[in-house]
C-alpha cells in the first residue's frame, strides 16, 4: 500500500542519502517533534529532502523515546537546481536576526556570510543556532536545498579575499547609489545577469550593514573595489534586516528565479 | 540659542498642530520613555512630526512623573507627499503580526486593511496594539506620515464594497498569477501606474492571504472583479508576513517611491 502524499503535511531534511526502500534515521530532536509536539504515529506520510536527491515520500516507521526512522516511497520531485544571491550581513540582535534568517531563506538566499563591521553591535554568531533556523525555514518554504552558512569574517578582508568575478550590490544608507531595482535591471539588459544563467546568480552578493551603518572607512574600501556598486533602497531609513529582505526580494524579481512558478501546495 | 539639531536622537509622533514657538505635551508613554528608558533631561533636542506640518527641531522643556512637554523650534523638513499602496492582510499570530506591521510601515504602505477570510486563524485584531507599532515604526524610519488603520472587515465583503477605480493585485498561492515584478511592469508601460502619479499609487491594495490560504469561495469571488488581478510571488511557499513584505517591496520598487533618494541621516 502506498502513503497519500496530499497527507504528508511534515516536511523533514535529513543528512543521509535517500534512495527507494531505504530506513533513513532521524535526529533526536525530528523524533521528538514528530511524537510530542506533532502526535504523529508510525505508518504517517511525511516528505523528506536531503539537498542532493529531490523531495521524497516516506513513512514513519518507528517514534520512540527521541528515537525514530521513516521508510522512502517514492520520489515526488527531482532535485533541479535551486541558485540565489549571497546574503553578506552583520548580525544583529537576537528576535531579529532570527527573522532575518527566516525570511532570506525564503527569499532562496544561497549562501549566508556574516560579517563584522565597525560599527556592528555584536561580533557573536552561534552557528550552530543559524544552521537549525536555516533548515527549519528550508523545510517550511518547500525548498529543496539548505543554504551555506559561513564562519563569520571581517567585512573588509571578506571584500579583500572576494573574487574577482564577483559582483557586490552594497546597500549604501548614505544614498550615493541608484535604486536597487534600476541597477539590477541595467545588469540584465547588459547580458551580465540573466534569470535562466545561474552562474551569474550566483556570482552576486548583496552586502547590508549593521543598523549604525557602514563606517567612513569601510565605504571608502568597499567602493574602491570594480567589482562593488552602491545602491539605495528606497528613501526610508530601513532597519537591517528589512534591508536584507527587501534587497533579496528585488534581486529574486529583476534577476532571480521569481519568474518561475509556485510549488503547487496539496 | 538653537539646538543642534545633529543632537536629536529621538523622534516623536505627536497629536497637536506644530508651530514655531509653541509648546505640545508629550503623552504618558512618551514621557516616561524619554525619561527613565532613555535617561534625557530637559534642554535635550528631539524631532518631532504629526503627519501634516512636516518634521520640527524641538527641545525636551519638562520631564517629570510620566507628564512632559517639548518646545518646537524649526522645521527640518516640509510635509510633502508620501503615498503608498493598501496593504489588505489577515490577522496572524502576535509576534509574526508585529513584524508584518513594522515592516509593511518601513516599506511605506499607505493604509492597513485587516480583513476576515475563511481559513484566517484568528479574527481578533487589537486596534489600539497595531496603532502603537505603526506610530513607533514611523519615528523610526524617517516618515513623516503614519499609516491609517482601519477596522477589520470580512474579505469578501471588503471586495464587494471596493471602489471601481482601485486595482487589487491579489497574492495567489495557487500559482495562476503571473509574477508580480512584471505585472506592474506591464501597469507601468500602459500608463496605468506611475511613479510621480500619486492618485495612482494610492489606488492599489496588495492582498495577502492566511497561512492557509485563500478559500475556493474566496479566491473565485476575488478573481470575477474586472478591477482584480492574481500575482504570484515566486516558486517558494512563504509564510504570510513574508509575502506582505515582499509584494510591498516588488511594488515601490516598480511603481512607487524606491526611486526616491534616502532620507540622510545626521
Amino acid at each position: 500500500m502506498t502513503a497519500d502524499a496530499t497527507r504528508a503535511r511534515q516536511r523533514l531534511f535529513v543528512s543521509d542519502p535517500i534512495t527507494p526502500g531505504c530506513e533513513i534515521e532521524l535526529s533526536s530532536e525530528q523524533s521528538h517533534y514528530l511524537e510530542h509536539v506533532m502526535r504523529l504515529k508510525p505508518g504517517t506520510p511525511v516528505k523528506i529532502f536531503n539537498g542532493l536527491d529531490g523531495e521524497w515520500l516516506a513513512t514513519i516507521n518507528e517514534l520512540r523515546k527521541k528515537k525514530g526512522s521513516v521508510a522512502v516511497e517514492s520520489q515526488l520531485r527531482a532535485q533541479g537546481t535551486e541558485v540565489g544571491p549571497t546574503l553578506v550581513f552583520a548580525p544583529i540582535k537576537k528576535q531579529r536576526l532570527d527573522f532575518l534568517i527566516e525570511k532570506a531563506v525564503e527569499m532562496g538566499v544561497g549562501r549566508l556570510q556574516p560579517v563584522i563591521t565597525q560599527h556592528g553591535i555584536t561580533d557573536k554568531v552561534r552557528l550552530d543556532r543559524l544552521q537549525a533556523q536555516v533548515i527549519e525555514a528550508a523545510e517550511q518554504c518547500e525548498r529543496l536545498t539548505v543554504p551555506e552558512i559561513f564562519k563569520p569574517v571581517r567585512l573588509l578582508d571578506w571584500v579583500a579575499n572576494c573574487p574577482e568575478n564577483h559582483h557586490l550590490l552594497f546597500c549604501d544608507e548614505t544614498g550615493s547609489g541608484s535604486p536597487i531595482g534600476e541597477v539590477l535591471s541595467q545588469l540584465l539588459a547588459k547580458g551580465a545577469g540573466s534569470a535562466i544563467d545561474n552562474v551569474n546568480v550566483i556570482n552576486h552578493a548583496l552586502v547590508i550593514g549593521p543598523e549604525g551603518g557602514f563606517s567612513a572607512d569601510e565605504l571608502e574600501r568597499i567602493r574602491k573595489q570594480s567589482f562593488a556598486t552602491p545602491v539605495s533602497l528606497g528613501p526610508r531609513i530601513l532597519r537591517a534586516e528589512t534591508a536584507a529582505i527587501a534587497a533579496l526580494t528585488v534581486f529574486q524579481d529583476r534577476l532571480g528565479d521569481w519568474s518561475n512558478q509556485p510549488v503547487t501546495r496539496d
